[in-house]
């Protein structure tokens, strides 16, 4: 069985309860976005998955093996986070090459050719490198470690608009070469929700969604209008529909619906898709 | 005269020009975005114009006055940046009190509010914030100081989407109630397409864009295809149009152009306006 499972997990810090009953998979060869408020347990998942911390409960199997000191399967999994694991006086190009110790598949001359593409100086150390360029750092690891399983927690933290875009393209071009399976922690939604299909959003360390891309945006829209046509519109919704909120500019109201649209709106209304990330700021609110 | 004029400033860092012969202008009452890629100048050049760092060449004006060394003329500027100016042993609360010292117009009630909307704990020390609550705290100070202008660099710097939608809500709010002069320096473009009325893009030290977005926005747009569509259209244009850059997908082609566009276009090419951001990457990337 091929795959990360993550199995009824929970982890709490003194007083804080970090993660609640956690269940996921994680299937071969697909993009996930996870995704969650500061603070929702994001990080703390993405560390007991790549054995940095211990839940309280629960376990997690690769490929169907319990991970826990198991190095076979941990060293299928790589995670990128703001943690450097590499000693911080050392430089760029002599982190490329001891990758190769670790991870036999690292391809070092990938690894330059990205440093190239991101004009990253490989003869500087990494303490010495700015935020943006951390991040690249650690991002061109992690596309050059050729592992099956690849955690980002905040790839694009600190690069400027041109760089993220130009490591969505690299992302998206190395996984049509050799799908993998890449799991995305980040803050910048409406970026990312035309590179992920799967998406989990946690909310205060449970999971409130687990589906396509595809799925929760077709289950969700917007509907404009005067205030009175909208507020007429929404009181006529059958019960189980879930308004999200609304956004007011003038007379004109924007209502967020959770559900699936009528064929016909009323004359003078107007429908629209809804973004992920107006979704994901609707859902993750109170 | 009423503004911020900044006058032919020129500053270099050892062997690096920072800046070359800037001029620009911020007027009363509007709202700036401050564009360019990591590296390009644009925190040298706030620092410059709110005193904490000089230039090599230039100077600046406030309200038709030199700015060095006039107390007057810098107490109507606040820049909120990664440095911090308050002690960083010193508690949320605290620094809201002594603020009032230094700015008379701060509103200490209105930053307690604003804590409570983003549930920043006032009772924290300044270091014990996360990146994304040490952004939180400036920006909280940024919004209640009540000066005439007041320059963001890069405040959403670790928020996440629900933060980062209330920050602009509340800008938006505050400026229109009575409104005063910001400027927004970010990497997020898209977010602030919206919010800013002024664009100014910097290259290497040098002014490349300073123009409305409106306008910049309607001088530009995107047009697809088949890949041999679209190569015949770009190959028909009038010499002076700048060809930005492509992407193709497939058979399929989309081309990033500077220009007005015809009002017709050749069956089976669409037209699309261009976002911000994307126009900010393909004048950017070289």
């Amino acid at each position: 069985m091929k795959g990360i499972e993550v199995k009824n997990i929970s982890r709490s810090f003194k007083d804080t309860r970090a993660l609640h009953q956690i269940n996921l998979t994680f299937e071969e060869g697909k993009i996930y976005g996870l995704l969650g408020r500061n603070g929702a347990g994001k990080s703390t998942l993405l560390n007991i998955i790549s054995n940095r911390k211990y839940p309280d409960e629960g376990y997690v199997t690769v490929d169907g093996v319990p991970s826990v000191e198991n190095d076979d399967a941990l060293r299928k999994i790589f995670l990128i986070n703001e943690k450097n694991l590499y000693p911080e006086s050392m430089k760029v190009k002599d982190a490329f090459k001891i990758s190769k110790d670790f991870y036999p598949s690292f391809d070092e001359a990938y690894a330059l050719k990205l440093s190239e593409m991101f004009e990253l100086n490989i003869k500087k150390k990494i303490k010495s490198l700015s935020t943006g360029y951390q991040s690249i750092f650690r991002n061109i690891l992690a596309l050059s470690v050729n592992v099956p399983y690849v955690f980002f927690d905040e790839p694009v933290l600190g690069l400027d608009a041109y760089h993220r875009d130009l490591f969505y393209k690299i992302l998206i071009e190395k996984y049509s070469e050799e799908p993998f399976t890449a799991v995305i922690s980040t803050h910048l939604i409406e970026e990312v929700a035309n590179v992920i299909e799967e998406v989990i959003i946690i909310k205060k360390g449970e999971i409130l969604k687990n589906e396509s891309r595809d799925n929760l945006l077709a289950n969700s829209y917007t509907v404009s209008g005067t205030i009175s046509q909208v507020d007429s519109y929404l009181s006529s919704l059958p019960k189980y529909t879930e308004v999200l909120g609304a956004d007011v500019i003038g007379g004109l109201k924007s209502a967020y619906i959770l559900g699936k649209s009528d064929k016909h709106l009323p004359e003078g209304l107007e429908k629209s898709p809804m973004d992920l990330q107006k979704l994901f700021i609707h859902l993750t609110s109170i």
